[in-house]
This record gives structure tokens, C-alpha cells and sequence, in this order.
């Protein structure tokens, strides 16, 4: 345990709808937690930073603070130090890490969220003692990190690990990027609720008791409950997008040859309702699978919090050395 | 240069028809090659090693060998030991690198042919002073190598950078592989052989007299050529093969980010007529490129002896440093 007068990291997620701040010690370990919600994206940026320091503050509880990862959702740069474009947040190229470090007079760092939640699987989840890791989060979208000798490949703009906006469908369907069948088309908690509403009528299911009938009403939680329940089409819809992931998979493993994969992410939570269909696809689509070791598929470990987690581990490991 | 008695570090190059040996100096040029017909497939390993051997020691010339580099045209393992499984020759887990070093007394260091040329190209070519790199080599089919901070990125299998076996269109062309859709079922020398033979009866066109009207008789390098001569139909190729380099070249950025992305093997000869089609594409297609620095697309400066150049330059490296 921490003691009263020991000082704290602390990591923060700051997404779309929630500041989610978590008090982290050098297992992993989340201590304690504070959220605020997301001031949204039409405020002063001092919103923002003023809703990331009352949670902060409050998770803090009066120890002395050694240093403040922050994930955000959106574009960092390679240095860590500007959020270039978030699509629910103020920040448009502001360097949100010295304007905190400035506020708040702590060490802080600075990386995006699904950076952070791939560094936390590989130190204490699911990823742990693997050489090297790819962690696909599965929310809405599909986002997603890449780990090389335990270290986070950032890429030339801080842009690596995209995977949702790579292209598997020529002329598919039509992305909020302004592409056309990306893979997050295929396979997200989007592409779930997309294969839901078209399928409804199909048959009487489950589904279509908990909407009244208006496919306009499902979300993504409730189509994993309605295949608990053995909705079929629910099912169906788990097995496309698990097939889907699967293949968008085996392209990444054709690139990278990772030790291991990690799903995370709110649509992960479904298990093996996803992950077998995409175990199945990645066996059957792996370049050369009767020469190597098909690397597993394995679902995240450290949940919601993982993304304020590797914040923290960042923030520690920055405590160590000079900044990167 | 060299003085007589100054040991030489060689790079060896075993590809599918030639076996191709040249001394490299410390600034990657190649001072002379010697090269042997592969003797196949269905031979004895001794066989290969005999041929490699004697283009080893006429490239040698009598002077001592420091070490020498193996690049081999087939699945390499992660350790750098065995040639796993290759198609043109009769290695199939053999442990190569081993069993050279104990037949000619010299240290051998062995990869594949793609992480090869990758690294030469970033030592002293097209990617050179770049942190990071993904380099595509384009023949038949795709080959590919990825560098970040200086080192190929293996994998754990070794088998990263199979670029060529990431789908792109699903139930698109069955592939070699057992796959289907495969990237380089659209963008290689294969593909710009299949449009051409598909479209030449369209109009007349160089390509129909230099094959008689046999589509048959199609071959890259004529397609290369009739594109030169203004044929319209090669063109359309190169214009349809640059452009599906693009769409795959966005799906590398968008999950590795690298600084410089690089073109080699035949197909990149005709420079332009294929790059301009694919950098077009890339900037279509990429995510976010109103918010990054889009890669540049270059052509690979070392031809067709970028292979040995890597070997050799494999083999100084791990004279300088333990074994890997």
C-alpha cells in the first residue's frame, strides 16, 4: 500500500464522454479512481484542463503527485507533446503537455489512449513477457497499439497503429475518415449494431422485443446481451464481425509476426462469442500458417482502465530517465 | 580500396534461378560479383552449398573472408539459423547458417532475401538517415522489410514483412498461398502480366505484335517496355497496379507510420509510371493525411544487388557485436 506522505503517479483517460483519473502503483495495480465528464469539444481548452485537474486532485486525496500520464483520444505527436486533432475534445494542435505541466508544476506525459492501453496489457495484462504484441481495441471504432522489445512503436507521427482505417473492402462502406471498407467498417461495435438493424426482421429475436421493432434503438450493449440470450441474429452479427477481425488480423500478423495479439476494447467483452470466429479467419487466412506458430488471440485483461494505467506506467517510466 | 591481403566481408544472394556473391566495402558498394546458376529444388543441400561456395571463393579472389552473409529466398527463422521452407530450393529447416560456418571456417550470418535488401536500402539507399522504413520489393509477387530505429523488424517467427499476403478484396484472386485477395494478386509483376493479357486485344497495341497476339507470351518486362513505347494498354497496367501499390502502401502507413516508405525490386523500374499512380493513391487513401506527414513513396537506389549488399552488411554487423 501507499503511504499518506508517498508520492503518487497518477494516469488520466480522457475520452469522448468521460476524464477518468486513476491512482496506479508499480504493479498495475489501480488504488483509487475519480471521473469527471468531458467538457466536450465547443469550450475553452482551460475546461478541459481544469476538469483533468479536479479529477487529479481528487484521486490524489492530498499526497504529494510524482507525475501525471495523460491518454487522450486522438491524434499525439511522435514527441509526446501536442494533441494534434481529437474529435470530441477542444485540443487542435495545443501542447496540452507543457501547458499542464506548466498548471499543475508535476512532471507530465502525454500519449494517446490506445498507446496507453497496449503499454499497460504488455506490462501487466494480457500481453505480459511477450517480445512483441499488437493490441487491437474494439470500440466504436477500431484502434490500436504496437509493442516492439516493450517498447510502444510510435511511428514517424505519432500515427502508428490506425488499424481501423486499413482498407479490406474496395468500395465498401463508407467511413467517417472519408475512406471507403475500412476494416473498423467490418468489425466494431458500429459494424456489430450496422449487421443487427439489417438482419431484424429476419426472424423474432430478442432484439427485436428490446427495441420495439425499431432497429434505429439497438446499440452495441445490447446486441451482446441479446446473444447471450441466443438471439440468432445478435449471434450472426458476433460472427461476422469476429470473422471480420479475424481477417483484418492475419493482415497485420502477415506485416508485424507479433508473439501475441490482444483484443480490448467494450466489444471484447463479448470473449469468445468474438474470438473464435476470428481465431477460425486467422488460421484460415494466415500467410504460410503450416510454417510458424499462428500467434494466439487473446482478450485484454485490465479492462476500461486499461488506457489510464499504461498513462501512469508512462509517466513512471519518464520518472526514471531523461524525457524522451 | 581493398588491399590484397585486408580480409572481405561477401553477401550472398540465393534467389530462385541465380546464386549471386559480391565483396561490399564499409560504404555498401559492391567492388565485385561472382555468380552460379541454383541448382533447383529437388537436389541435394550439398549441391547449393557447393554452388555457394564457389561463388563465394571466385568473388574472394583469394584474399581471407571476415564473414559472409546469406540471403536466402525463403522463410528465414527469428534466430537467423534455418531456412525454414523456400520455394525454389531444398532447404526445409535446415539450420543453413550453421552448416556453412562449418564447412568453409568462416562466421555466416543468414536472413531472408526482402529484410536483405530492406536494410541495405536504409544503410545506403533510398531510406538512408530514416528512422524508420517499410521497404517493398515488388517482382513476381510482393516481398517486404520493415526497419524502426535502425534494426529489421523480425518477428517471432521471422516471417514479418509478408506485405504481399495481406488481403485486400475479399473472395478477390486465389492466391499461391491458399489465400484469396491477396495484395500482390493486384499489385506486382503477376498482376501487370494479368491486366495486360486480359486487356490486349482491346486496341491494336505494341504488345499484340511484339507476342503475335499471344497473350500468353506476355512477360513483365514487356509490359515495362510497351508502356515506354506508349502502348496503351501497358500503361493502364502500370496505372492499375501503381494504384492498388498505393491502397496497400496506405494500409502500412496508417499501422506502422514510418517516415519513408521505399520501392524496389523489377516492377520498380519504371519508376514514375508506376509511383505516381500509387503516391496518388496514398494520399487518397491514408487516414488523416490533412493531420500527418504523408510518407514519401521512393524508388530503391541499390537494384538487384540490394540483397547481397544486406547480407554482407548483416554479416559486419555481427562481427562488431556478440552474436544475435
Amino acid at each position: 500500500m501507499t503511504s499518506a506522505l508517498e508520492p503518487v503517479w497518477i494516469g488520466v483517460d480522457v475520452g469522448g464522454t468521460k476524464v477518468l483519473a486513476g491512482v496506479v502503483d508499480d504493479a498495475g495495480t489501480v488504488l483509487a479512481t475519480a471521473r469527471r465528464a468531458t467538457p466536450g469539444r465547443r469550450v475553452d481548452i482551460r475546461q478541459v484542463e481544469d476538469a483533468l485537474k479536479a479529477a487529479v486532485l481528487e484521486v490524489a486525496d492530498g499526497r504529494p503527485i510524482a507525475g501525471v500520464g495523460v491518454a487522450a483520444a486522438g491524434f499525439v505527436d511522435a514527441a509526446g507533446e501536442r494533441v494534434m486533432f481529437a474529435p470530441h475534445l477542444p485540443w487542435q494542435g495545443e501542447n496540452v503537455r507543457a501547458r499542464l505541466e506548466e498548471r499543475w508544476g508535476v512532471p507530465v506525459v502525454l500519449d494517446n489512449d490506445a498507446n496507453c492501453a497496449a503499454l499497460a496489457e504488455w506490462r501487466y495484462g494480457a500481453a505480459r513477457g511477450a517480445d512483441s504484441a499488437i493490441v487491437v481495441t474494439m470500440g466504436t471504432g477500431i484502434g490500436g497499439g504496437i509493442l516492439m522489445a516493450g517498447q510502444l512503436v510510435r511511428g514517424a507521427n505519432g500515427m502508428a497503429g490506425e488499424f481501423g482505417h486499413m482498407q479490406v473492402v474496395p468500395d465498401g462502406h463508407p467511413c467517417e475518415c472519408g475512406g471507403q471498407g475500412c476494416w473498423e467498417q467490418y468489425s466494431s461495435g458500429n459494424a456489430l449494431v450496422r449487421f443487427a438493424r439489417q438482419r431484424m426482421g429476419e426472424q423474432p429475436s430478442v432484439l427485436e422485443q428490446a427495441t420495439g421493432g425499431n432497429p434505429d434503438r439497438v446499440t452495441g450493449p445490447m446486441v451482446t446481451e441479446a446473444a447471450e440470450a441466443g438471439d440468432m441474429v445478435a449471434r450472426a452479427a458476433f460472427a461476422s464481425v469476429g470473422d471480420w477481425l479475424g481477417v483484418g488480423v492475419a493482415n497485420l500478423v502477415a506485416a508485424f509476426d507479433p508473439e501475441v495479439v490482444v483484443i480490448g476494447g467494450g466489444v471484447s467483452q463479448a470473449g469468445d462469442r468474438l474470438l473464435e470466429p476470428a481465431r477460425n479467419a486467422l488460421q484460415r487466412s494466415l500467410v504460410g500458417a503450416a510454417h510458424r506458430a499462428v500467434p494466439p488471440i487473446v482478450s485484454a485483461m485490465l479492462g476500461p482502465e486499461a488506457g489510464l494505467v499504461g498513462a501512469a506506467e508512462l509517466a513512471r517510466r519518464a520518472g526514471d530517465q531523461p524525457r524522451r
